[in-house]
């Protein structure tokens, strides 16, 4: 786990950081990095040519960037890659991951809020909740019968760190978890049973809730499509708070329109933000937020707060933690 | 806890048992009665005072109904009362509570339900979801950081069977709560503490969310008013699913229109239906819902299922569970 590309010790006690993010000021919580190092900030493709060479560790804050990919050939010095969000899919790119430069993530910070975002999702198809706003905004009394949770059944597609979080909450109100892995493994206390990718199909319809909580990679770009909805139950609902693109959208809405399931709550889209005229938009059975389910007041702090531990292991020449496998595009492990 | 106002045995193997119910067909589940007594339907004073004269048993269907303290005199040979609803409050007047007639209720049958309620109003409320919904009718991309529930306080008013369901339910997502019985109790399993209602505005102001779960007795009647409201903590959220008299309608829409709380999810009113001019139902902070927290699919059925196994004790002379204390206005020790 040591790196080993360094032309410069690995101990250097005020190592050049390049934070990449989305503004010229950085991220909320950055004055947390004071004396920490010589802190650069970039922006863009440009910026960031500008303050690579040198650069010893890279910082990413916007999860949407591409830049790095562009401006490669600038880190001449680059020894360290950090990811601060969970996915890292802009950053698989050949040049970063043929290289032994390490790369970490914010893997466990999001798990909690991610968590309680499905739970909360969960209890509003189940309570209806959507149609006592309508009501409401109608001044009608309308009684119905609602749905329980207990006792029904979720697919956690994808049992990684936030996965897992999202099955733990979800049995501690008495459902049934079961989660999809790449390969199968053994029931734990979390899910009573962990199935393999492959035998996702057979699995989809005995589901009430399915959730997908897995990194956008090349396996699972596109997972969710026309034949996957069909396999679904029609009363079951779709949560997906992994990366947009791990859906087929139009073969979701498609699924919504034509009664092949039952509801969605998308935190994550194909496009962000999604555009105006998007059919999702219009939907009643759909449950829309702005890519935000993990952001609980605080995140951006702790985001730097994660960092500074991972660099206080870099300077004392430790392994860093939750570094994430090139070849599968995630943090193995997670839990 | 054995009747002792029977004129007849108490093991009447054919009672006759008269139902006071809204409609001429009972309610859902009714027929689960057939061969188990004499079964007479009565949908209101009129009809009750036709029915009651050799009834034995009186289960009455209908929680809003009145009819049978104004039928009260034909009531010749009633032994046993069985409320199928978990407030008996228009069932505790003299002429019954001087009697030594039984009344029971269906403790037990609406707590999980009305416990994930209130659970998916807490979450509503971290994740504001309900601005989610207001965006998405707007088709606006707006990201927003939010609150998480694990840590937050919960504190429950009215210990009881629900509010010990509510109390477990917010433990489970790892939620502080804190319980309000009559009388102070010791810390268990679901409650880190129990304070009396004496004690109650000191409490108030260190919850974060604060839930009604008790019976409307005269002791709880208007119990929160403008200085209860003013007690709680300005980010605090209000929630009622025990009964509407026992908030001050007025005081509590003026407490959330002057920001002394931040919101409220009612599923009780004083008045039910609520009026379509009432100004709860356009206030953006309030969740409202026209009294069916607790009616989960099949819970008319399980009312009957209920009343036939307390009947069945009836038949055999054992006594009765869910027995109301007809002092307190409640089933106690509900669990």
């Amino acid at each position: 786990m040591h790196m080993t590309a360094s032309k410069t010790p690995p101990a250097d006690p005020h190592p050049r950081i390049t934070v990449l993010g989305g503004s010229a000021e950085g991220p909320a919580g950055l004055d947390r990095l004071a004396g920490l190092g010589d802190i650069r900030i970039a922006t863009d493709e440009v910026s960031l040519r500008d303050a690579l060479p040198g650069t010893e560790i890279l910082l990413v804050t916007d999860f949407r960037t591409d830049a790095l990919e562009a401006a490669w050939p600038a880190a001449d010095r680059l020894q360290w890659v950090h990811a601060a969000s969970a996915g890292v899919d802009q950053l698989m790119f050949d040049a970063l991951i043929e290289s032994d430069i390490p790369v970490t993530n914010a893997q466990g910070i999001f798990d909690r809020s991610i968590a309680e975002y499905v739970l909360g999702a969960i209890l509003m198809f189940a309570k209806d909740t959507r149609n006592n706003i309508r009501y409401q905004q109608e001044r009608r009394w309308v009684h119905r019968d609602t749905e329980t949770v207990a006792g029904k059944r979720v697919l956690v597609a994808g049992a990684g760190s936030i996965g897992r979080r999202i099955g733990a909450l979800c049995r501690a109100v008495d459902m049934h978890v079961t989660g999809i892995a790449r390969r199968a493994r053994e029931a734990d206390d979390v899910f009573e049973a962990i199935h393999a990718a492959d035998d996702l199909d057979t699995h989809l319809a005995e589901a009430d809730y399915v959730v997908v909580a897995a990194p956008l990679t090349e396996a699972t770009e596109n997972w969710f499509d026309a034949g996957r909805f069909r396999a679904m139950a029609g009363h079951a609902r779709f949560i997906n708070i992994g990366r947009g693109p791990i859906v087929v959208t139009e073969d979701l809405v498609a699924a919504l329109n034509d009664g092949e399931i039952a509801g969605a709550a998308l935190d994550v889209f194909e496009q962000e933000p999604l555009p105006a005229d998007h059919p999702l938009w219009g939907m009643d059975n759909v449950l829309m937020s702005a890519h935000m389910a993990g952001d609980f007041i605080g995140w951006r702090e702790a985001l730097i707060d994660q960092f500074i531990d991972n660099l206080a292991r870099w300077q004392a020449g430790e392994p860093l933690f939750n570094r994430v496998s090139k070849k599968h595009g995630y943090a193995p492990g997670g839990g």
